[in-house]
């Protein structure tokens, strides 16, 4: 059995708690946020605290808060005995070294603000200063996810510049497809299956392997022809720019 | 009972071959193609003809080939009784407009080669020139799919260029950042589940709604940290024109 505090109250509060509550092997013993409102996703209301300065043991104690207010709230729990974890991508060790046992527990995943996901096949980076304190992160992510692996600060801080872009940047490129569908009076949906179908050509392909399109074949017409049809200035110049981008990497020449 | 010959040895005449193949209710009474070689996908090897000059008739006749090969060997088809329908998103009804009966039956799909996939949920974009052609399309289209619809030309191009914005760019996404993790020897895959949750999220949000990340959030310190990983001056060029393009649509200022 492992005991664990969440403090925070945002998507990946939410969905750890989830996660943690469905295992036996999980004993959940606090959840910290500053608003009782934002708390409401607790089932269990004994568990809900506002109170920072608490002295509730646990072995570790996630710090689910966002990037900007990870050294600030964990200076709260600088006395705790247990692990303090912080779950960003993007936040090195360094910002909680003053912890006695700093950690990392990062879901490489985008959440949703009320959608609860598996966390089965998410994988979760760990780090610690120790490994006696990366033996209990990796015991409490075994009890969630197949895909538990040690990742030191810059490798997970790359990690997350590649997740900016598959998910930001990818989701940029969704939201121009669902402007150019606006723009004509298109139900973007009937784009879904071609994104789900997008994704899941990397089962089987590298992206340079699944890349297709008028751009990878160098066919100047239909490029040519959709720079027609593309008014809006700043979807042109990404075009050309991806386009270009794309004949480059496949070595077509304009 | 639908007949139909197959023009084309590609992703999509694999695809759509194996597709009808399913129905009881449609006849493939033939599969042509210039390289016998090409046509091994065909079971029935009595079907597989080399002869663009053929006699038989049909309802339907899918011409699957490039863009740039359609007038041309639709020419080959122009004397025929039946619908002859290419099935390219970026092409014109007017490229076969010399045809008896021309018509388009698009997948909006991308086809991988060596791949057959389900076309239940793909949508069937069809175009004709009267409303009986238009029938027999449906006709066919419905055998394989819920999401069958009348698309006329200029629609269709604009999903076309829909389609390059959710499909390459965002493989082009994925190729960038396949390239990060290789750059920092990280295992790729370890990003799979994120890709394939990004492209989920629509099931149930907007784009707009979807957006997350450090550009989104403006969050300056994680974006210069992000700057100083990316070496690569393309990725960094892409990194900041992305990232102010969604900072600006999400009403965030540098």
């Amino acid at each position: 059995m492992i005991s664990v505090v969440i403090v925070g109250t945002g998507n990946v509060a939410q969905n750890l708690y989830h996660a943690f509550k469905k295992s036996s092997e999980i004993n959940i013993k606090q959840v910290i946020g500053r608003n009782r409102e934002h708390l409401a996703f607790v089932q269990n209301k004994a568990l809900i605290s506002t109170d920072f300065s608490n002295n509730i043991t646990a072995d570790v104690y996630i710090l689910a808060v966002s990037d900007d207010a990870i050294s600030a709230v964990a200076q709260k729990f600088k006395g705790i005995d247990g692990v303090l974890a912080h779950t960003s991508g993007a936040t090195s060790l360094d910002a909680i070294k003053f912890a006695q046992r700093p950690g990392i527990f990062y879901p490489l995943q985008t959440f949703t603000i009320g959608k609860i996901i598996s966390l089965d096949t998410i994988p979760l980076c760990l780090e610690a200063t120790n490994s006696k304190d990366l033996n209990i992160l990796k015991t409490l992510g075994n009890q969630l996810s197949k895909s538990v692996l040690e990742v030191n600060s810059e490798q997970r801080k790359t990690l997350h510049v590649a997740a900016v872009f598959v998910n930001n940047f990818t989701n940029y490129m969704y939201t121009m497809g669902s402007e150019i569908c606006a723009a004509h009076n298109i139900d973007f949906s009937l784009l879904k299956p071609l994104i789900k179908e997008t994704a899941s050509k990397l089962d089987t392909l590298t992206p340079i392997q699944a890349q297709t399109g008028p751009a990878k074949r160098g066919d100047q017409k239909t490029l040519h022809n959709h720079l027609q049809i593309i008014k809006d200035k700043h979807q042109r110049e990404l075009y050309t720019l991806l386009s270009n981008a794309i004949k480059e990497k496949h070595g077509k020449e304009l």
